[in-house]
């Protein structure tokens, strides 16, 4: 961690009118605030950027302007990599990313974006609001002057585009991939090479060769990418991100400097985008799905159960030393791990029950 | 329909203080409401009662107190059947209810809360906010002054507390059960004998054989029940309502009468209360269903497929009959056919391949 990260810049978010900040609601009507949101996406990308907008719209509608958010795209203010440390510092009073860019600061904040075999959006909710999962979130992130919400979920995704086809675990030695975070560490040991390049260059990087497949996010955010002009096979599921969260950042001082009832619409407009966002994939991912495999002729394959088992079985290993790194993220593990196996044990007899008899 | 829900009361939505109301925000900080919220459920019963507790709460807290929502359990105000025209003649400024009780003003209603072999929670959500669902629900509503908003979800249901097994269709007929709406329906078809009764007759009831079965909703609220001590078989999965839907039912005139912020604070609230509820009752199933098999040895059993088939044939008969009742029940039913398909579809390549891939 640089020592700049721990400089909190003083009158962070701007007071622009008066009247006092101890109490709350209506005694502080007149009070506005002027909020930038930092994020990790390019300006209005799809899902992503959306996101970010539709949470800054939120807090500024709900709160009749008192808060007005700003949203800027990756560069625009900061690089995409320095979102946590602007907000930290204070440079900006939000921010909008995907907590795995952080594992520089703490291995731990992996667990809060996406773990492979781990759980989907409806199940990470869960875990989030009603098992620990936010308390934990909160206090990982506290010496850094944030406070972290989730507000949205891509659901589960896909495998990736492969220009080569996945028969056995030995077709994925050698295959160079762009897939980052523990998903790509589950590769490597799987004989794959990882490649870690910008989204905007993976097109042509499939189509020279120098890549052999990628992984991305799912039907909706691909088709628009075009991977089906340059990769032949489209293969699910997406073991490696089965609901990756993007999260909220925000600087603690500038919340406290809110009123309650702000405080509330900010916590709330995350909660209420965190809704949105997969009800948005979930609706999309359809259409899109739809038009890859009618229009475009996509082959789109599910990985055989051997190489599903065996990348498991590296994941499990993979996770496992991640919970070895520091007490913080041996207790989010645990408290992680012990959701998941309860919850899968409610989802085999509910939600899988159910689609399993709605398809008979 | 009854005359008196064509009666608009004046003053809707009580002004408690002074402020123009056509402009929003700022200008109208001064201005408060006093908003009543009846429910069709017991004042803080869980789930159901304490999601219109969060849902005011969070109004109130979000307007610093310029809404003041109180909730009203059933009876308090009026009958857990009265909650519609309750807020269409706007006796109360909002409901919290569930769809399926209105089917006597309009039999499309059906569609918006649980529909046999239907939509799951995030299926349903997916259709209402990205898929036509909530403008079509809203032209229902309009007729009867009522602005509606989806605000929880129970997620998949069981099918049941039975007191005989269920290995063939055969042992459907004659069977005594509590199963309202269109699942009761279903079950009638079947051979079935639907009963009728408050929830709080259905222990008695089993325990002195007045009933075969009832269905109620899942572990998290059947444990509270005591279920287990009157009904030795737990069967699954609830076919007849795998995404119940919870309304916030909104009076127009009260809602036209709040300046923009408060309007997008009342709906923004709705959306987050969405998201708490399933993640509720995904984390909460999960501890209540441990310690009904562990602690009280209850036999949680699948139904049989051979059974599923049919009560899958029996409900595809009944929703395209309620499809025909008439044009406005066409158009939903074709919405969310349509859905349906797409996102199973998608489905089935994403949460439904890679829970499978988890559980090898």
């Amino acid at each position: 961690m640089k020592r700049r990260d721990f400089i909190q810049k003083a009158g962070v978010g701007s007071l622009v009118a008066g009247a006092s900040l101890a109490s709350s609601g209506v005694a502080n009507a007149a009070a506005q605030f002027k909020w930038k949101m930092v994020t990790a996406w390019p300006k209005n990308f799809p899902g992503l950027g959306t996101n970010a907008n539709l949470l800054a719209k939120m807090i500024t509608e709900m709160s009749g302007g008192r808060i007005k958010v700003k949203v800027y795209g990756a560069k625009e203010l900061v690089p995409a990599f320095e979102v946590f440390d602007a907000v930290s510092r204070g440079t900006a009073e939000m921010g909008h990313s995907g907590a795995y860019y952080w594992k520089g600061k703490s291995e731990a904040t992996q667990f809060f974006s996406a773990v492979p075999f781990g759980l989907t959006a409806q199940e990470m909710n869960a875990w989030l609001y009603y098992g620990g999962g936010l308390e934990l979130w909160r206090e990982l992130y506290k010496p850094f002057g944030i406070i972290p919400a989730a507000t949205g979920n891509s659901g589960v995704q896909m495998a990736g585009w492969f220009n080569r086809e996945i028969k056995t675990i030995a077709d994925l030695k050698g295959l160079k991939m762009r897939i980052p975070g523990l998903g790509g560490e589950v590769l490597r040991r799987a004989g794959g090479t990882t490649v870690n390049m910008p989204g905007g260059e993976l097109f042509t990087s499939l189509q020279s060769g120098a890549l052999d497949a990628t992984e991305w996010v799912g039907p909706y955010n691909d088709l628009a990418f075009g991977f089906h002009k340059v990769a032949k096979y489209y293969y699910y599921p997406g073991w490696h991100e089965p609901g990756s969260t993007m999260e909220a950042l925000i600087n603690e001082k500038a919340f406290n400097a809110l009123p309650k009832d702000l405080q509330q619409i900010v916590l709330m407009a995350c909660k209420a985008a965190n809704m949105d966002m997969i009800s948005e994939y979930t609706a999309r991912n359809n259409q899109a799905l739809d038009t890859l495999i009618n229009k475009h002729k996509v082959k789109v394959l599910p990985l055989p159960d051997e190489v599903l088992k065996t990348l498991k079985q590296l994941s499990d290993e993979v996770v496992l030393e991640l919970a070895s790194k520091d007490a913080m993220s041996k207790k989010i593990y645990d408290s992680v791990s012990q959701f998941r196996s309860q919850v899968t044990k409610w989802g085999s007899i509910s939600e899988q029950a159910f689609l399993r008899a709605r398809s008979l």
